[in-house]
């Protein structure tokens, strides 16, 4: 069973500058974070945005839906920011393709003290072989549809509207 | 949904002692674990054995097997060696319980740089929600069904028979 | 021997905020930090200031200077931004103490991965205890008399003067 | 001033083998250090013994003080498995050389979490630097000169004998 890991950027993705002092985008590191998971079957990455999810545009949604139609694989996890995951679940699941999609990031980045960023990819591995097709939210240990799920700002952490 | 996580020991939970320079085990490290993941919903954490797997007795396993009978949660991961985790899945898989259980472990301890135990357990906790009533083992990003996996040892990761 | 250690902020103490998505300052991780370096010895920690250097003013580094003038011991490391070190170094070095004062910092926050911070504090402590009273700024391995050290803004690292 | 690093083996460069479960050598630990360090002088890394210290005989004693001696640089850190320490810091400190030799370790690996390998490396580079020509060990934020140190094997700490 084939699986397509897309890193769009987001929390997850995010890097230290030492120059600057902020946090920024380089080389993902979802690749190494794969490569540290052990994975034997078929795992293929596609870097294809670097974006703090509230950057994100109409038309970087549509690249990101563009890249999962062209994807030969049928199970596909989406690396992205928090803030608006939900809205690009939207636009993937608007477009009803016959695939698995799981959109996952992190309210830590994967490179600092205390990340959930490396269970989170762990369960949107499994969520995006064993799921039924649709466009799904993993965050917080749960798998939620794209059409019933909210990010709790003071919290922190994704809920079910129902 | 219910989740319940039994820890049985394995490299998974090990960690160093500074005064003999061996690897034991003393307090899971899962609570931890779970804690860092932020994990929403009920997850009942339960601290059962603390054994290398190659330790193992069919006493243990008999243990691990009565904690999942009696378990309220449809929902099982249960954190194990890998060295003798297809031997305990043998045996939850032949009770029939109508629930699913999955086993995970690591090949690198989670206290441990470039560990997969974190990732693992991620996997293993979506696996325990979305996969039908059964006994899995989950390693090395892949899903196998009890009764037809084995540890690959001199690659050091879990393979189907067939 | 005894020796005192001043937090006062800077990137050394800096920590993720998962909601916010900001660096910034809570409970000081230098009090874990001497703990990890099982530090045997008498060893006092001050949490004095909690504030990225580019806010001290000079009300700021007179405090810094009080600390190190009650303080009982005379050896004292202070933890301290990198991008006014110089400035509080200078403070320090013109009120002629009779004590070894060190002050340290990081170029990536202890709690971030890579972080150069607890090479630092095992540097600076050794120089606190060796160095002849004075003065100094311990960074990239290297030990400064504050009269004679700036830190190039391009290559992220400190130097002497001449 | 130029520095040199000998790496010997010891607790400090230790990694784990995932497919044995035992602790050992390989690539020394000690160049991705300094590197994390940000060390800016010159350090000259020599990789010569993998050996936990226990294994340590007098020849390979003697290869280290060979190493000390042809060394170019009067300013030595030796990373050194603790429980043979004192020994090699006998024989060069019998040698009288006129260098500032520091040996040092860890009470926990370099890749180990809660590992004070990092601040020890810290700390003996700065006493390397410092101290006046002599042998020392540094271990638990203190700088013993080696002919009054012992390790105290119950509490796992390095002690004055007076």
């Amino acid at each position: 069973m084939n699986l397509r890991i897309i890193a769009t950027g987001g929390t997850f993705d995010k890097h230290y500058h030492p120059l600057t002092g902020n946090l920024y985008f380089r080389d993902s590191v979802v690749p190494g974070a794969l490569q540290r998971a052990r994975i034997a079957q078929d795992c293929v990455f596609e870097a294809l945005l670097a974006l703090d999810s509230l950057d994100m545009k109409d038309e970087h949604r549509q690249q990101v839906l563009q890249s999962c139609q062209r994807a030969a694989e049928a199970h596909i996890v989406v690396v992205h920011g928090t803030d608006t995951m939900r809205e690009t679940a939207a636009v993937l699941g608007s477009a009803r393709l016959d695939k698995t999609i799981v959109l996952t990031g992190a309210m830590v980045p994967y490179l600092i003290d205390d990340s959930d960023a490396f269970f989170n990819l762990g369960f949107a591995c499994a969520a995006a072989q064993l799921a039924k097709p649709g466009v799904y939210i993993a965050m917080n240990g749960q798998l939620f549809d794209w059409g019933n799920v909210k990010k709790n700002r003071e919290l922190g952490r994704f809920e079910a509207l129902r």
